[in-house]
């Protein structure tokens, strides 16, 4: 399918046909191309928890409003944002095989380490800032993920995500990890439907200034 | 192109040919397709200040710390979030034609309409949540411009947004929408180069449980 098809043909789906089985393999498939996605410094924070296991995935439902869409989607992804994913350590995962291979000398190296390190100094003095930074990082991430899906023939469905505390419990997901957004995914049982109402580009872009 | 090679295709440019001109129309295109981006209950949020005059580039660019590629991108697009996207008025607009076109009944739209007005309390109770409401829109929406972009033969580079004050006096940014982002936009110098190191999928998913 082409860009353009592709892009017209995703919308959020309201309803998955219950019981269509997704594999560890589909998504391999979706994340190989998910991980192509930008970030800042390319720090690479957003994680990701895919649920797909009846039992687990109820009881993600109960925790969310009991919402009937995660009660037949053919899995639930929880999008996570890494609280540590910018400090020396992660940093080092990252630029260390760049400058291993060449790609980066010494000097880039230590230059793009400082910066890093000046970067999220900023971030851990203010949290809130922090959970900005995380939101940006994951919201592009995510959109690659749901257009990904579809390349492969799946369909998606963004949601918020609630009782935050309860799920990290229920699915002991590290401290380090922020919870931001959900994507129910499966096989949409609508084939068709019209699109919600979107505003015109001029209502929403404007050129040069105010 | 088909959406593996787009995505493939994709990198955060480095470096703009100078002096490449982007029209309006170019832009249009692009948006036609980033609009059809989810959001939360479809409220759309998420707002663009194109910035191709030259001079007005120019100063973007001394508040963001100089960088070269604002200098040869063809613009620079402010990505913004709207703090009232989520007030009766805006939603209104958006559910009104669609009440109007039989697209939903009067029951539907009142409950709806109902849903949003929590939601938007629930928000404006707390501005960093809100932040981060606005950040999770505006991430989805970028992602899906900045492929829209390349779709049309565009490379981008998205970038984070400083002297946020001054951006919002030189352009005259309304009070209500907030910059979150910024996406330098134009034809890349280099026709290909390697892509930042990525980490395999294993280290970032994680399938059921931890």
């Amino acid at each position: 399918m082409n860009f353009q098809q592709l892009v017209t043909a995703r919308h959020s789906a309201v309803n998955f046909i219950k019981d269509f089985v997704m594999t560890e393999e589909d998504f391999k498939n979706i994340f190989d191309l998910t991980k192509t996605a930008p970030s800042a410094f390319n720090l690479q924070y957003t994680n990701y928890l895919v649920i797909m296991d009846e039992g687990k995935k109820e009881r993600v439902r109960e925790l969310n409003f009991n919402q009937y869409k995660i009660h037949t989607a053919s899995a639930v992804v929880i999008v996570m944002g890494d609280r540590e994913g910018a400090n020396r350590e992660n940093a080092e995962k990252i630029y260390g095989p760049m400058k291993m291979l060449k790609m980066m000398d010494e000097v880039d190296y230590d230059t793009t380490m400082k910066t890093i390190e000046n970067f999220n100094a900023e971030l851990q003095k203010n949290p809130a800032n922090f959970d900005v930074e995380i939101m940006r990082n994951a919201g592009l991430h995510a959109m690659l993920f749901m257009l990904s899906a579809k390349n492969f023939g799946f369909d998606t469905c963004p949601m918020h995500v609630h009782n935050i505390e309860s799920l990290r419990k229920e699915f002991n997901i590290p401290a380090n990890l922020e919870p931001v957004m959900m994507i129910a995914i499966g096989k949409s049982v609508d084939k068709e439907r019209p699109r919600g109402y979107r505003k015109p580009v001029g209502e929403f872009v404007q050129f040069n200034s105010y």
